[in-house]
């Protein structure tokens, strides 16, 4: 239990404790902290007033990025977590330690880390045959290699920016109706609710990592939305994927929640048939119990569960690895948009509005198909938490700006 | 002309002088370095020797990657070339700048700079048109959105290595002729010959680089061998691209030619038709003629023709940027396989074998379709320098390791 009152009922109690970057008007040097109740822990404050000179951990917690700190692993991970579960649990230090405290209100949040290679999986079973469906009416829903390997591509790691950066609606190439190629503003403005997870411990070029390794290397989880212009995608895709249709802009949480927040989370994965491949098999196969939520202008328009991914996250980094290629610290890989099989669980607008052709219903009478200019986006999540309490992973909002 | 003795009729005389960066022996530091002969000159030292504090030039000369020096745009990148010509051409400067020579064969080479986004254009008409056959016999070659922009796809930046990194053979599912699914090693180890373009100065997010400011973003170019395991591409890619079969590894060359050394290259690049839209017509059309080489096991098997490409460096900066999607420092763009009409310009294998079907006669009465263990493929390329000398780029080794 611990002493700061904010915390109290607030999903983000000692059980959770993410890591983040801030900044504050009396010191505008970006500096890690860890979420407490509606508060921030300066940690690179407790580890400039702490007697160390410079051992690993408190030069990396004195970084402006979590990217030192997360190379450190889990052992450190775990040391750290305890110690800041310790000062803010322990009534004794609450004095010394409130003054370290700011206002989650009173903070510039900044991106949480340097992201190295952004790659995007295809995940979900459900969004991949209601996309099937779409696109390929008289085809088999799902191409032949689905259930042999988790799909993914490389996205811009370039153009990952934290949550509250304004959207700036895409321009670009696409295909009219009379077959004509057409420019300007995308008209189908879509998202992608998503789970990403962070890269820590390096791995070495030529070495796959094993699916029993993913503990070892991914530090913890961010919430993504993967903005994505169908119209300029459609045209573009073939043969290579997608491209411009999504390099625009990727949004993470401003928060990144450590996999031993996660620990109670985790659930059995769903079957796979037909049976994979040595690499990707799992002998304790599971993924985690993400209740997600997608906000549209305030009204919630969806309830994705990320329990029902159909690939794990150990999965994807064996499968990303398999070939000899490494992963850096920073480097994110996302989910894939998470939909359930119910259709109000579906984490994208094409997949609600069925193509475009049943809108959705907003508040105030208002419906939607896709984007327009000024609404806003935000995604939620829950998990529930190691005491029995859910704990929230940190949101990602977005709001949609005019093509200039 | 320069006092360098190496340097006559060396090919990297002083109107070449590319960027690395290297250690030695005796200072293991990495360090940015200018070619000259076979020589390697210490802009380091040069910086360390003169009498400026802190100027910007002189703190980016001092990094161990090229990254802050080409942050810092055109006038300094021309300033500093201009200095550097007047420092190997000054007969008096002569006996105070030997000593900051250090042979070629001496130094260890090291990743000229930090890649940030690696993109992978498909912009040579030939080689689309090749694979479209290839792949899709009874169908038009190409899409229909080829000659409409410039297809690409993000590839990983953080598999870039420089030339003489060993190349493992990597491992991936593949569907055999009979329809099962296996793993192993590739046994379609492909190569492609490619040119790669480093952006130095960064753009804004949401603001599109003109085709008219390519110089301004430009630094300067590599060349890139874009190892590819065919049979792992073929089973992954569709329909999000390529990922594994492309993501082990991708060489570049030690050495960064700036543009300005290409100014006599120059050549009109091929008329475009269909017409393109605004924002990827050119008012000045060019592209570069840069001739390549391709050797496998030092045998020739190819020259491909860069002059022939159908969409420049410019038009694809423009697409990539089009949808508002910022460039970074670092950030490297290649330009897809470079393929000429004839069958002796084809910049990969499985061109140049027509899918394994016509083996290729190295040396020694051996023949090959795709790449063997041990094999050893150089990629270099000569274009026109501005005294009407041959300048050579950088060139790309590497050799295949067994997979484990």
């Amino acid at each position: 239990m611990t002493w700061v009152e904010s915390a109290a009922g607030s999903r983000y109690g000692v059980d959770n404790l993410p890591y983040g970057v801030y900044s504050t008007e009396d010191n505008a040097v970006p500096r890690v902290g860890v979420r407490i109740g509606d508060e921030i822990l300066d940690l690179r404050r407790i580890v400039e007033m702490g007697t160390c000179a410079d051992c690993p951990t408190c030069s990396a917690l004195r970084a402006p990025v979590l990217n030192p700190f997360m190379a450190l692993g889990r052992q450190v991970w775990s040391t750290v977590r305890a110690q800041v579960q310790g000062l803010l649990t322990n009534e004794d230090l609450a004095h010394q330690v409130r003054p370290l405290l700011t206002p989650v209100a009173a903070a510039t949040m900044h991106m949480p880390f340097l992201v190295g290679d952004y790659v995007d999986f295809y995940s979900s079973e459900h969004h991949a045959v209601n996309l099937g469906r779409l696109f390929r009416p008289d085809s088999e829903p799902l191409f032949p290699n689905w259930k042999h390997l988790p799909v993914g591509y490389h996205g811009r790691g370039g153009t990952v920016v934290p949550s509250g950066t304004p959207v700036t609606r895409p321009k670009g190439q696409r295909k009219a109706p009379d077959g004509t190629v057409q420019f300007g503003p995308s008209a189908r403005l879509d998202i992608e609710a998503e789970v990403g997870f962070v890269v820590g411990v390096p791995s070495r070029l030529g070495t796959p990592v094993s699916v029993d390794d993913f503990r070892e290397h991914v530090f913890g989880v961010v919430l993504v939305n993967d903005w994505s212009a169908r119209d300029i995608q459609a045209w573009e895709y073939v043969p290579l994927g997608p491209f411009l249709g999504k390099s625009f802009t990727t949004s993470i949480s401003h928060w990144v929640t450590p996999l031993d927040a996660l620990d109670d989370a985790e659930i059995t994965a769903p079957e796979q048939d037909p049976e994979v491949l040595p690499y990707l098999s799992e002998k304790d196969r599971y993924g985690y119990d993400l209740r997600m939520s997608v906000k549209w202008n305030g009204t919630e328009v969806s309830r994705p569960p990320f329990a029902d991914m159909y690939w794990t996250p150990a999965q994807q980094l064996a499968h990303m690895t398999v070939n000899g290629a490494s992963v850096r610290t920073g480097d994110l890989y996302a989910s894939g948009t998470v939909s359930g099989p119910q259709p109000h669980q579906r984490g994208s607008f094409i997949e609600l509005t069925w193509g475009g052709k049943e809108p959705i219903a907003l508040g105030d009478g208002e419906t939607r198909t896709f984007l327009e200019d000024g609404d806003i986006i935000e995604l939620n999540a829950t998990a529930m938490g190691v005491n029995g309490e859910l704990i929230a992973l940190g949101e990602v909002t977005g709001t949609i700006y005019a093509a200039d």
